[in-house]
């Protein structure tokens, strides 16, 4: 850790810094410039307290080395981690290092009979892991809030049938218990990336976390967040990039393509993109998935509806079931120029 | 609501669009122009399902007209809120309109006697609602957390002591039921401000709830949860401005000064700022503070520490009592100027 | 151009809002709904001012129709627009529609023998358009400023001698009419965006026009300053996205990789990207341009230097010789499958 | 300086950024962590090349220390500055330290009827400096331009008339020339903040200027704009804010009040704030106005029409002549509560 002094501050304040240092446990190394002294507190920085330092008389700022996040980092583990999906009565899918992998459905299951046709119709282009809200966090109390458990059992029923694992939202800590046996995947989503009650129920399970980056949240903050599942145990964890809010109002949230070279270079945890969300709007969402894998992502998660006019939630950014298998063509493409494989899938069953 | 079809949008689809209006119970009303045609859906906005008529065939994009939110809009409830902070054991403090308050304490409860001298010194100050955390919300894992429910009980027996109502905030649904009988007020964190499940919980209690804007959220956002926490009944919303994340690193937060008149001329709700969790330092927590009164709010929450160096959370932010107390001076003075009154306290009872 | 009333306009201002559009020779549609009116002036929307109307008494917002710019559309102009780069004493190189087109070279011409051998490497690796900066737009007016005129004829000679057009940025108006005849192709740089004269003075030439996006414009903004150059008869402008700014710190700009499939939706003008100067560093450059070509971009501008630690000027962003060459290579890939193809280059010219 | 290696960099890659430091003339002082070795450059961090260092092997970042502007910084200069404007026909009005100035007029100058009726009326409600646009920047090459130097002329005239220095944007380094000899003060819109040409040309002028905000530029940003002028010997440069560019879409622009407290710390010069283009809506105006002042401005530019739905730029964001002097009775209230005085202005001429 560095500490930057005022230009003018005293020998007592530059005194008590080097002091505060040395009862933490550290050595400070003193530079004494021309305009200020600037101090590097060396030894375990987990053991300083870079907010007490901040406090201190002359202290202009105070620059951390190390970064705050440690079982995230590439650091700490050098090689890409494979997140295993899936396992009991459904195969396994892998996600990360040279595997990539698709994960399609709709945005909310409504009934049983359009899961079964679109699950159908997703398995049939490609994808391998079956998704689908049966909680859905809505900006408005009047939208459409999910059918909950019972359309949880119906997930649960057609991705055993079709081989799928299935990959679920969980929005409240008293969810999890009757969740957790049912689910192959937690998805936890945007608005609840910080919601760290809810974190560290998912992280004490053994179930792998799709964790889904903040509105507002830096690649920082998203790799503190997955460090709260990571240290309660859980080494599952999928990054899941979905936009950012930024100033350009022609599409709904701006999806920052550059945080998926930044995340892979500083963590090894594999990393997908949410084209839909990240677009609302069908007519981008093609784009947007090859850029994500073209830029180095470990597949998509894809919103997918044969009648999206009819869908209760997000039908704009839904995908009609040809575009996305005229996709999965496009990204199967991609992902072997950069040295990645989409599973293939089991043929479907015969329902 | 307003739909706009493409410039080459056939017959065929605009008979679709005007068919789907009329079958949701509105009326169409056809605007064709040399280059588009705009169809205007009259009627009840809310039986209208914008997501359905937006993937129709040939629709370019769908402008509601009416605010998504109902029971936090002015013109639902033309006259400024006056929400009642405490009463049972602790006199009520009025927030709205006229009435001017000001929350103050410590960042978190760390013990009791840290607690009881600050409390002392904001009381003395001019503080009439008494903050302090006992659940912290922190991006690293590895950051103190918070001292629980028993912190909460120094909290409600120094608010009783001093006679101000306390203001704590809830982190998890499954904290409601212990903390509402303890507290006079709830406070939504920002990260929390689209945790759906908890606004729902907080809203079936009649406990007013000082409700943070994300970090991400625009004014419209902030007001829809809003209305999730008024459609459960409660009406005791007050709205906190915190700073947004904007590209400039010089300051923690951008404090969203125009959100205070918008938000006020959208809403009836009171409004009040919180300057320090913007700042992050304590050099800027007093002119934000004076900003956000003169730009028309109805007070201010603000962090309060008479050694910042030993706090265990954001210490750099904390005021000094003696800047506090001249703080409170020209924020009374201010007041003055745009017709709002801070209440004035009870002597400080001797401890 | 849709006009919504306040929820209790009198009918005086509705009248007088209906009187000032057709004053505008207009037609005003009412539709007067339960809680409030919406007039459609429908006409040529030229014809009507936005801001006249918005500024009328009980009027509560204008919501224009159309787009703000006309000869960028797609609408006036539906098939993509193929600029042509050179001719002359250099090839032509198409961009746009099918073609694809690589533009590279050092950040700033330091010498002639650093122009020399990067140009021969970027030559070599399969780029059509050299680029060199000799003016420089720095944020310091401590930092190298270019060096001018000297460098151009430099620029000039290396492009001719390697049959390829030449690409500078030009800064202020007083530079159009001594860079004209030299150049085969203007840059107009991020923070000269909406330097409006200097836009109006190249499109008074008929030499294309590089123009990057702002970093605070959004795509209609970028759009409307296209519309700048092309409203004084040249037609021949190329869009380059180079990211905006966000609040991700990690990485210079966000590079925007949405307005790719959004202003190519909006618009027939061709479109590249600039991934050296979104990333800020060379780790993240290759990760980007590839990204870009796969969301539907016709190209790239790119830094090279041989030794990136000796440039003068945004070293840490150049790729090295050997990495461009590795990337065109996965670029061209990426090209064939989106239906596009890079101009092969001539054999280098033997120096 | 500071220079964070890798936690794996090689003894080479240390020992090379050590004699590339001492070869620019500055002592390197190595701390070898556990984890990674930081070196520290000593000496006069204007000689170190930040980005050759940043190229070096090994490398992971760089870290300045010192500002990167100098004759804009506080360290330079501790006190206040008070710009003089006006001064020869006109008196002088001092902006800066505990003198406020109120800057008004129309947004563009349309004739000479409008702009002596309203010049009449910012002068009798309080305003000292008068403003009007000649030269109009606008994002549509199709809206009103602005009326040049005839326009000018009329400015110069009022000006003298009333006894109020003007200020009068350029936008090109051609106008320089000819504008000079008739301005008291030059303005600088958001858009031209890093026309660098432009700033060096008022730079090289001894008329003092007005340096609005980018609409994405940092507070550092800015200061290094504010350098470029002052470098060329002018040191007559006031800051502006005028809002930046976030996510939020209730505002045209966010004013970033927080930038007023930072800026006055990090410099000496004067600050102002524009709550006319920051807001774009006329109702807002007024609460922007007294924010900026209480967060410590040293004063506010503004729009004022007599009839906004006549002006042909920026009508809805035009005060109305009596709100205006309502504003200047509860702006010079504030500023006494800060300990700043707006300039009693003379009777106005009987015209």
């Amino acid at each position: 850790m560095i500490i930057v002094m005022n230009h003018n501050a005293p020998k007592a304040s530059i005194d008590r810094v080097v002091g505060e240092i040395e009862r933490m446990g550290c050595a400070a190394h003193l530079s004494a410039g021309r305009f200020r002294t600037v101090i590097g507190a060396v030894g375990e920085e987990g053991q300083i307290d870079q907010n007490h330092l901040a406090t201190l008389d002359g202290v202009e700022k105070v620059v951390p080395i190390m970064k705050p996040y440690k079982l995230a980092s590439r650091e700490f583990h050098e090689d890409d981690t494979v997140v295993e999906v899936g396992g009991g009565s459904v195969p396994v899918v892998k996600v990360g290092g040279s595997h990539a992998a698709c994960i399609a459905g709709p945005c909310a299951v409504e009934n049983l009979e359009m899961l079964t046709r679109i699950a159908g119709k997703v398995h049939e282009g490609g994808a391998t892991i079956l998704r689908g809200g049966v909680y859905k966090p809505r900006t408005s109390p009047y939208s459409f809030q999910g059918l909950g458990v019972e359309a949880l059992k119906w997930m649960r029923a057609t991705g055993d049938q079709l081989g799928m694992p299935i990959c679920v939202e969980v929005m409240d800590t008293r969810q999890v218990e009757q969740m957790e046996p049912l689910i192959d995947c937690w998805q936890i989503g945007a608005r609840n990336m910080q919601n760290f009650d809810l974190l560290r129920e998912v992280g004490k399970t053994r179930k792998p976390v799709l964790l889904k980056r903040g509105l507002a949240a830096t690649v920082k903050d998203w790799l503190l967040s997955a460090e709260y599942v990571l240290s309660q145990g859980n080494r599952g964890v999928i990054l899941c990039e979905r936009g950012i809010k930024t100033f350009e109002d022609s599409i709904r949230y701006s999806m920052d393509i550059s945080s998926i070279p930044v995340a892979r270079q500083l963590s090894h945890l594999p990393m997908i993109v949410d084209p839909s969300h990240a677009a609302g709007k069908r007519d981008y969402v093609s784009s947007l998935a090859l850029a994500g894998m073209a830029a180095g992502a470990h597949g998509i998660i894809v919103e997918v509806h044969y009648c999206p006019s009819e869908a209760q939630c997000d039908g704009p950014q839904a995908l009609l079931p040809e575009t996305f298998k005229e996709l999965m063509v496009q990204l199967r493409q991609i992902a072997a120029i950069l040295g990645k494989t989409f599973a293939e899938n089991a043929a479907p069953v015969t329902v």
